[in-house]
Parts: C-alpha cells; structure tokens; sequence
C-alpha cells in the first residue's frame, strides 16, 4: 500500500492503474477510521480493482467555533487499518498543498444544501464539501467514488453535483453502520462521556419512531415532528439542532409523505454534534 | 471530422484517442467562427494530436436583456471553418442536454470575478462561464485547452479555476487578432453599423493611449484613465461601460503601475458591446 501525499503523484498513480485497465475507486474521509469506513472500503472493493482512501481534515468544511482543531487525527492507526482492508494507496496531502493562500474559485449548489446542516452549521459547510470533493476528484480521477449515507444531505448533494457539472464519477452509496444498540458509527462518538453514550441514543429512537408512525398511516408531518421533539426532550444533555422531513430528490421541507422523504436529525450531545437520518416511505 | 451532441459519445470519443496514445485539445467557443477563433484552433494544434471544438452559446452567461436569443448561430459554415482547418470533433450539445431544468450546483470565484465584466454585465455572468466551462472539460476531457486573450478576465479567472479546484487541464493563451485598423476581432462585430465601425477604433486607440503614456513614465492610473475617458467622450457612438487598470494577478484596480498590470475596458457602440484589454507594464 502507497502513501501518497503529493498531488501529482497521487494523479499519476491512477493514471497508471488506468492505463493497465483497472477500474480505480475512491473513499473520501477525513481519518480516524471506524468500522462505518471499512465497510466503504468493502464496497469499493466490490466496484473496483484498486481502491484509494482519502484522509484529509478538510478545514473548509468547518465553521467557526466548531471542532476543526480538535477534530481526530491517527494516520498511522488509519494506515493500519486500510493496509488490513487491502487499500491500494492512501492520498494524504498537507493542508497548504491542498489550499493557497489565495485560494478563491469553488464548487456550490443553491437548493439542496439550503436547508438542515447547511442552515445549522455556521460558515459554509456545503461549499467546503463540495469544493474539497470536487479537488478529491480532479486529482484522483477515479471510476467511482463511495459516500455513507449516514451523511444524507451530504451524499445527495454529492450526486447532485456529480449530474449538474458532468463529472465524469460514478457514486455509490454506503448504507449506514450502526453499533449493536443502534448507534450510527461516527468518529465524533469518541467525543461522548459514558452518560452521553447512553443518550445517544435518541437519535436513532427517533428514526425509529418516526417509521413505526408511518407504517401506522401518519403521513402529517408536524405529528411526526413533534413525535421526536417530545422524545428527544426527555434526554437531559441531549440539545435538537434541527429535525427535518424533507422530499428525497429536492430536500426542501414537506407537509406530508406522499412520495419518498427523508427524515434527518442533528443534535447535540455534550460537545458531540450527531447526525443520523432515515427514508420514510408510505 | 465527427460532430457530436450526445455527452457520453463526446466523453468516449475523447478517451479512444488518448487510449492510443493521442494529447486531445478543447478549444471552447459560442460558434460563429472567425479568424481569431481558428487561430485558438491553430494553437491548439500545436500542443495536441487532435483538437475537439465546442460550439455552445451557453445561456447561463447572459444575462437578463443580453443578446442571447440574438447571437448568431451558424453551425454549417462554422462546421465547414473547422473541417478546413483539421479539427477532429465538433462538440455541439442542445442547450437542454447541457441544463436540466433543476440543476443548481455551480461553480463560482469570489475574488478575481468581482469587478470589470463581473461587475457591468447583468445576471452573475463568470458563474455561467465557470459552469460550463467546468462542465465542458469534464465531457471533453481534454489534456489541454485554449482561450483567448482577448477575453482576459475570463482567461484569468479560468487559470485560476483550474489552479484552485485541480482540473487535470492545461490552460494555452491564444493572442487577440486584430482587423488590419487594429479592431479585436469578435463575433460582435457583426452587429456594427459602417458608421459603428470606424468608431469601434476607439477601444483599440485607448490601449495603444495608455501604453503610449505608460512608455513615456506615466504610472498613475487616474492619469491614464482620464485620458481615455477623454478619449472615447470624442465618439458619438461609443459609450463607456467601464474602463479599469487592475492587479494582472488579483485583478484588483491599482492606483499606480509598479508590477504587470492589465488595462481592460468594455464600449457599447451602438448595439454591440465590445471589450479590449492589454498588458501594461513600466
């Protein structure tokens, strides 16, 4: 396994896979691996011969006053880890190469990042997504490229993007890992307490309730809503940042469930901000 | 030479001759071809072994009361200048191909599209040029393309694109061409009157002004933009849209001329607005 932190020699490096005929997919992260990345990685695998995993802690990405600086860095536990998976390179540029100084053109989109985290999160988080995204791509060239859906709004915005500006990469999607009591794997776990473990939890209760309501003939989404803000008050440290039904294609808020919605929820547990979402269907 | 419309014949196209070995050129352009286009063509050649050209007037660079419904559309005789001159692939999309109705990611530059064209023209005309041209190269996946300088903030802001956000593209100038009386040539000028014409002069005549006074130790841009306010206020025809002496880097007006900098001015004479730019340096 090669790690790579140099643009041209990552570029290079497909380019020479492709040149043998292999197809080359990608796993964007931003490190400190857990078993939701692996699997990522297993379904790149399924898709391609060689598989590359991105570990950048993109700061674009994060607003002020959010975990930048503190956010988990292990490159060589990571390492470890894709070297067990089989990953056939690691590309891990410094930030200064990724970002000048005077860095000014990016990538953004008008309709699908408006709302949920690209409301609640401060600075403009989509727009660092998308234009880090965009970079991951330009410089890797992949076939295809593996996003979790644990990150919905994001892996939506991606295919998006993908469509409107042609980008010649095929997405595929992740299917959410969870722990044994349900819990969305998420690097940010690591920032819980014992206690806060535990109330984690009402996030994906939520998501649960919300179905069980659904498979009962609640299509009114303000009933569903409502549903989850009495639960989720129940839980001491645990602070709503947004809960949202939204249209699955255009993520704009809807009344009722009358075609495929998805439901997504941020909160706050001690200083972990944990997101999770489901698709609610009639 | 092939004329393609379909996307994903124009993205096999490309790859079945670098499969075999072959640098590809793009050299976009709205159509209506004329000198100063076959000799981007011309320049393109030089650098690659085959040359694709796109002929789209895109729509999401006029703005609101602009010419687009008018532009001239030729594709016969355009497809003919291009056969001439050994142009491998005509690129040439429906309009409704290359937009779908709800596409709403682009691509943006906050620093260097702020002032000149991005400031005069209606609508957000560089976040359409960005687009497509984005959207062109991941279609077209050219190892190189070519633009003209005569559209020089364009230029720069694409050299900027490309830098920022990675594209695997080399970026070529191709020098403005000149009518024998030193008018830019411009598929514009077809709007003019005979009348119109001969006061179109006016923009090259205010370059040629400055660098005269430039040449002769004039560094202060007040000066120099006086004077061809003066200049263009002889000509009945010509109304100034804007006349701006900026940073050749950043695009920022300067006060003095201490390091390369880029005189740019764009005139309505009658119907058409034209644009010029030079270099000045002391």
């Amino acid at each position: 396994m090669e790690v790579i932190s140099d643009i041209q020699a990552m570029r290079s490096w497909t380019r020479a896979q492709k040149n043998t005929g292999q197809r080359v997919a990608l796993v964007p992260t931003m490190g400190f691996l857990h078993e939701g990345h692996l699997s990522l990685i297993h379904a790149a695998k399924q898709h391609a011969e060689k598989v590359i995993v991105s570990i950048f802690v993109n700061p674009t990405q994060f607003g002020p006053g959010e975990d930048y600086e503190s956010y988990f860095r292990d490159l060589d536990t990571d390492s470890a880890k894709c070297k067990a998976e089989g990953v056939d390179a690691i590309f891990h540029p410094a930030p200064d190469s990724m970002y000048l100084p005077d860095a000014s053109a990016y990538v953004n989109e008008e309709l699908l990042s408006l709302g949920m985290c690209g409301r609640a999160r401060p600075g403009d988080h989509f727009k660092g997504v998308l234009t880090i995204v965009t970079k991951l791509f330009n410089i890797c060239e992949p076939d295809l490229a593996v996003f979790g859906e644990k990150d919905g709004q994001q892996l939506r915005l991606i295919k998006r993007m993908v469509r409107d500006l042609d980008m010649p990469v095929e997405i595929i999607n992740g299917p959410t890992l969870r722990e044994a009591d349900g819990l969305a794997m998420s690097s940010r776990n690591a920032y819980l307490s014992d206690e806060e473990r535990k109330q984690a939890l009402c996030l994906k209760q939520s998501l649960d309730l919300a179905c069980d309501l659904v498979k009962q003939g609640e299509s009114n989404c303000q009933i569903l809503l409502k549903a989850i803000h009495d639960h989720i008050g129940k839980f001491d440290h645990a602070e709503i940042d947004y809960v949202e039904i939204v249209d699955d294609e255009s993520l704009q808020p809807i009344e009722r469930i009358e075609s495929p919605a998805m439901l997504a929820l941020a909160v706050k547990v001690g200083k972990a901000r944990l997101i999770d979402n489901c698709l609610l269907t009639l």
